[in-house]
């Protein structure tokens, strides 16, 4: 390997020179740190400076109703601007530079998905698309959605239509594929694009099967992207053919690597990665060669959170309805621990959760700690501070991810793991099994639209709800919606991969790449509770003139998922398990292995907007709990007895993640800063040890949210954060359906 | 069905009627013409005055180099120009309508193959392509020919550039696929788009598998194909949405389905199809009703032909070496038998024929009688009497493609028979079987270029040849080329059908589509040559300073193939029965029914140039012989004799078509042309009767061909056609090369 030794001096391991393994070299060169945060530096002049030129164009933006600018002309490409900076004058300030178009804040025109939507986009914030990528993006080239909707059968069409399928990526690119963009600065481009040539050269034996063909080609995409990434570099005047050979050009690599991909792709969630200690192994370097201080190694570490902080997309109405507050899931890891035993954390992962005091709060980079009581106390101690001080943090369960994933995954949207630079993700929505419910009792008629959109099955013609008629009925009906839902995400993957296949991405992942086919689950806890009421209670069916059962009276009382109650959790991993047999037993496009997730993301409220009346007493129309939560107002016994309800949900059953999101009021949790920390560190250890999988700590009252909401134009909200279902929001960037939602959420007084 | 009962009144029968069944229409309908060619009539004065034109308009374009217009601002669709007509003064007089372009002979451009060739055709020509379309066609759409050369792997690249294979469709349209374009006039666009629609309702039980989905998303290509056709004639002011209801709308609906093929694909081959006695049951309908008389049927055959002589497309110089004098193969079949056993010869099968009379010969529409010796006497010899005229009509053998193929077969290129509307095919170009020869002596080196191509087993190094030894490392070197072809095909027709599916023509294609994948042969009489002579005689290697073989000395005499000798012929038996084996066990693309054919155009020069000397005693850069014709000079016994070594080929292991084409000098045909004619029929009663399947008929002595060549500004040469391998051509658009090719042709001087 023909590399500049200089850039590897001091680097120890063996693989990792042999081959592109860059868990090799982070498993063979960093450093747990098991001190505590009194390192750290506070923010520079000019992290200041810009932070506050950016803060002023926040501002700007919101004012100018969510947008600040918007490209029209130039389809975004690697290539497309010249060089762009949060501020021309400030420019020598930026210790890692790159904007996704030439202006700060301004979104780029990505056509590939969708043309329709490009253009949605656009018009939506009074810009006007352009008449010559108008005609290029409907005569000459196909997009993404347009082929999703040729291909659709009706059923499909009425099944999104009524909305028991949601959110699908027809409309979005699917993201929620992480490029390994360390390799960017541990290897540089040229090695990068070597490796590239030599897996084309190795691509098939020579039978010419469709796969085949169909690899060849995307490595010889991912070959372009690469070399367009070069170019993309040295617009900006840097060379990154050649490895980076300090901690600043590691920072500024890896940023390239991952601007690369958001100036091709407006995936959902454009995830960053776990990169905190793979570049503390640069920043340790250069402390001890002593060309870098604290103060400079927070600033790079702040001045790339500051990118992340900037990365937007062109987004429609009917997007921002399912996504609310503009999230991009620029996610990214810091802390778990080794398979070898030793936890990963390092002044890095400090660093990072730094910089929501450096700062502020904010939504993105959406920072996650990859959680285990086995972390280090002073560690968890931190991250549990910043937790309570800015409610920006969320947890996921290490200690259940390591076996499946490895000690170098990292999350790729929300709160889905995935194996980093060797798999990729097909992302997939959600199944509104709640609906699916009413469907199993009115026999496939929708009971909104009152339109047959399921299976003429028997419908229920009693008065009263039997649980085993109801249980039978909807395993079959879930039979069915499995099918469907799965039959249109291979759709929906095949055509997004025929029009708009993430070369760029791809490019930083193994060719040899592992594929899973994430599906989800929406309304979770209400059918929990509302088979769980048909057992317990007694269920009289309210039908309208035509004899559809509209609504429901629950006569008695009925133990509800949320409780640490077992009648109702073990109905909630029965729905799990049974949901996802379903679901692995189809074929899924390019052998890919099926998987699923309680998980909504704020869609829960446009989900639940489409869901008539449940059995469990949820009225019609209201939003559905998110993720895997707790109905609203069913948790009656404290913070820790909801915990330990959604703690028995085996993650085996659901690799794509179960989404839990909790509010806790400060009082709850302690008196002072001291026993908050001590108490939510408690609480998350005894929560994660049970197999947990993920938390979202918000601290705050509901009084804040309200006062919030009437008064967003007091500066302490300006960056008032709240942990949603798998993201984080400024909460005055919701619309005031999704703030009601979130004040409704069961805010937990008591553990 | 909801079709106006007028168009189909007098029209009997009832399976067509329920179904897109074209053939059931015309079994029930057509009425066999038994009598001979006195009923027609002379061309119309309208008919002679756009003649008039349409020829100055070619004399112009020769004048011009070739091209007589280009377009470069606007791509090819079925919408993107306004009427067109041959003159718009003469308007009126055009009794079918339709130009390709805006003008006449004016060339499209046509970038979704490749935008390189598009824009090479341009400045070929002088021409300067528009920098807009290449930008679309470069930036943000892929082409065929870019998305090939992505996938292709170096041997390929290698085995391509060494042209032992070649002609491959990379670089333009694959064709060869025939619309039924009868299917418009019969029932309309708008009940084709109805069983479309239920096509698509019913592609796939809902598991979408990567097949399914791709063919949902070509069914809708192909509604949307059927809807632009209507708008196409919609331009021209005709409503094709219902059927034509008299034989002028027939004629115009059915070329309007052609038109819209050949303004959406440039395809090598755009073949009409079966469509003269189609077209003869609503002439003969419109002459009973008395609203049409002979001269007026004879002017739709003559103005739609003469449309037929118009198609062009923009081509490169390495195309027009490989399919000299700007073929479009528009291959129009006359005749053949019914599997009831009535012939088919209508009215309307002579009217074609008599177009060669009435406006002289003319190389398109590759006039093609389907031939068998029970056809009705007076029709043979009416079609001999125009062959040994106008040396523009070629023959096939109906009595052994009608087993395999039915009654309703098209020939979609030169000689390749498809179902019609039922049928399509993956052209593939062809191998050279006489470079693989010298690969098995040399080990894998090229002859010509020095480089290791194929594999490298050992070579042969005695100093004269061993026939086992070379029949044996002929048979691996053969099993490397015919895996290596496959797979190249295989990405090729993968590519096309993802970059340039043929949307239009399959519009017109029962979507359960039967697909075979056709393969070829070149150099196939010098290897039966070669092995024969070194089986029967003594071959001496000569070699160079390295050892690689690069000449032969042949000692003794040894039997050719062309002699109705069993000896060579039967070498020639055994070559294309193994060569077809070993296509036929590899994976196919779409699991395409595996076909091959000997037939190699005009491209037998550029083959023979890239070809070394061979052992048969033709020299190295000789043009191979033509298909399967037996090699130049072979063939000692006349005709017969070579016609029963062709004969012997069984086409069963050739179903892509053996094409065999001979001149004959008029004198050895007979003293006048009663007894030409007669001798003529009864040369190819005997040849088709032994199993033969094709023949090119060439009436003339090499005496005319070299004052042709000389003084191509004389009038009687200025339409001077003749039958090269597969279609006609004006000899004098032949470039010097290929004229020197044909007059080296042996002119059988007797019988």
């Amino acid at each position: 390997m023909s590399v500049e030794k200089k850039a590897w001096e001091g680097f120890s391991g063996r693989i990792w020179k042999e081959e592109v393994n860059v868990r090799d070299f982070i498993q063979n060169n960093y450093k747990p740190y098991d001190g505590d945060e009194s390192f750290m530096a506070e923010p520079t002049k000019a992290t200041m400076t810009l932070w506050d030129e950016l803060q002023k164009l926040q501002k700007e933006e919101r004012a100018k109703g969510g947008v600040l600018d918007m490209e029209t002309e130039i389809v975004s490409s690697l290539t497309a601007y010249g060089p762009g900076y949060i501020k021309e004058e400030l420019k020598d300030l930026e210790k890692v530079v790159g904007l996704q178009t030439d202006k700060p804040l301004k979104r780029a025109f990505m056509p590939y998905g969708g043309i329709k939507m490009a253009e949605e986009a656009c018009t939506t914030y009074g810009y006007t698309p352009s008449e010559k990528l108008h005609e290029i993006f409907t005569k000459y080239h196909k997009t993404h959605n347009q082929a999703v909707f040729d291909a659709y059968t009706p059923e499909m069409r009425l099944a999104r239509r009524n909305k028991i399928v949601t959110g699908l990526p027809d409309t979005y690119g699917r993201g929620r594929i992480v490029g390994d963009y360390r390799r960017v600065a541990l290897y540089g481009v040229d090695y990068l694009i070597e490796q590239k040539e030599k897996d084309l050269a190795n691509c098939g034996c020579g039978t010419m099967s469709d796969d085949i063909i169909r690899q060849r080609e995307e490595l010889a995409e991912q070959i372009k992207a690469l070399r367009g990434m070069k170019e993309m570099a040295a617009i900006y005047g840097f060379d990154i053919s050649k490895p980076a050979t300090n901690a600043k050009e590691a920072f500024q690599w890896l940023y390239f690597g991952y601007l690369a991909a958001i100036k091709t792709q407006n995936g959902a969630a454009m995830s960053v990665g776990r990169v905190s200690t793979f570049l503390d192994i640069y920043i340790e370097r250069d402390l001890e060669k002593g060309i870098l201080n604290e103060s400079e190694a927070q600033e790079l570490v702040d001045h790339m959170t500051m990118k992340f902080r900037m990365v937007k997309f062109a987004r429609i109405p009917s997007y921002n309805q399912l996504f609310s507050g503009d999230p991009v899931w620029a996610t990214l890891d810091v802390a778990g621990l080794g398979m070898d035993g030793r936890h990963m954390v390092t002044k890095t992962c400090y660093r990072f959760l730094h910089t929501l005091e450096n700062m502020g709060p904010s939504p993105e980079p959406n920072l996650t700690v990859l959680y285990s009581s086995n972390l280090p106390e002073a560690f968890k101690k931190y991250a549990a501070k910043v937790s309570i001080a800015t409610s920006s943090v969320q947890y996921e369960n290490d200690d259940v991810m390591r076996p499946v994933w490895g000690d170098d995954y990292a999350v790729c949207c929300c709160v889905s793991a995935t194996q980093t630079g060797k798999e990729m993700q097909f992302f997939g929505a959600r199944a509104n099994l709640a609906k699916c419910l009413l469907y199993a009792i009115n026999g496939g008629v929708d009971e909104k639209t009152k339109v047959q959109v399921g299976p003429e099955y028997k419908a229920i013609t009693s008065e009263y709800l039997d649980y085993d008629e109801v249980m039978h009925r909807y395993d079959v009906m879930m039979e069915w919606l499995a099918d469907l839902y799965v039959n249109i995400l291979n759709l929906i993957q095949y055509m997004h991969d025929k029009y708009y296949y993430e070369a760029t991405q791809m490019a930083l992942i193994d060719t040899n790449v592992r594929r899973t086919f994430a599906t989800g689950i929406a309304g979770f806890s209400h059918v929990v509770d509302s088979l769980s009421a048909i057992k317990y209670a007694k269920v009289k069916t309210i039908r309208d003139e035509n004899g559809l059962v509209v609504d429901y009276e629950v006569e008695g009382d009925f133990p509800r998922y949320g409780n640490d109650d077992d009648r109702a959790d073990d109905i909630a991993v029965w729905l799990l398990k049974t949901f996802m047999e379903k679901i692995e037993k189809r074929h899924t496009y390019r052998n890919s292995e099926p998987t699923t997730s309680i998980l909504t993301i704020t869609s829960n409220v446009v989900y639940g907007k489409a869901t008539g009346a449940m059995p469990d007493g949820r009225k019609a129309g209201e939003p559905l709990s998110p993720g895997a939560n707790p109905s609203y107002g069913a948790e009656q016994n404290g913070l820790l007895a909801s915990l330990n309800s959604v703690a028995k949900l085996p993650y085996e059953y659901a690799l794509d993640g179960i989404s839990n999101t909790q509010t806790i009021n400060p009082g709850a949790l302690g008196h002072d800063e001291t026993e908050r920390v001590e108490n939510l560190v408690r609480a998350m250890d005894g929560y994660f040890d049970q197999g947990a999988h993920h938390l979202n700590v918000n601290v705050f009252g509901v009084e804040k949210l309200k006062d919030a909401m009437e008064h967003p134009e007091k500066e302490e909200y300006a960056n008032f954060t709240i942990r949603v279902s798998g993201y984080a929001v400024k909460f005055i960037d919701l619309t005031r359906e999704q703030q009601l939602d979130v004040i409704s959420r069961t805010c937990h007084s008591h553990l």
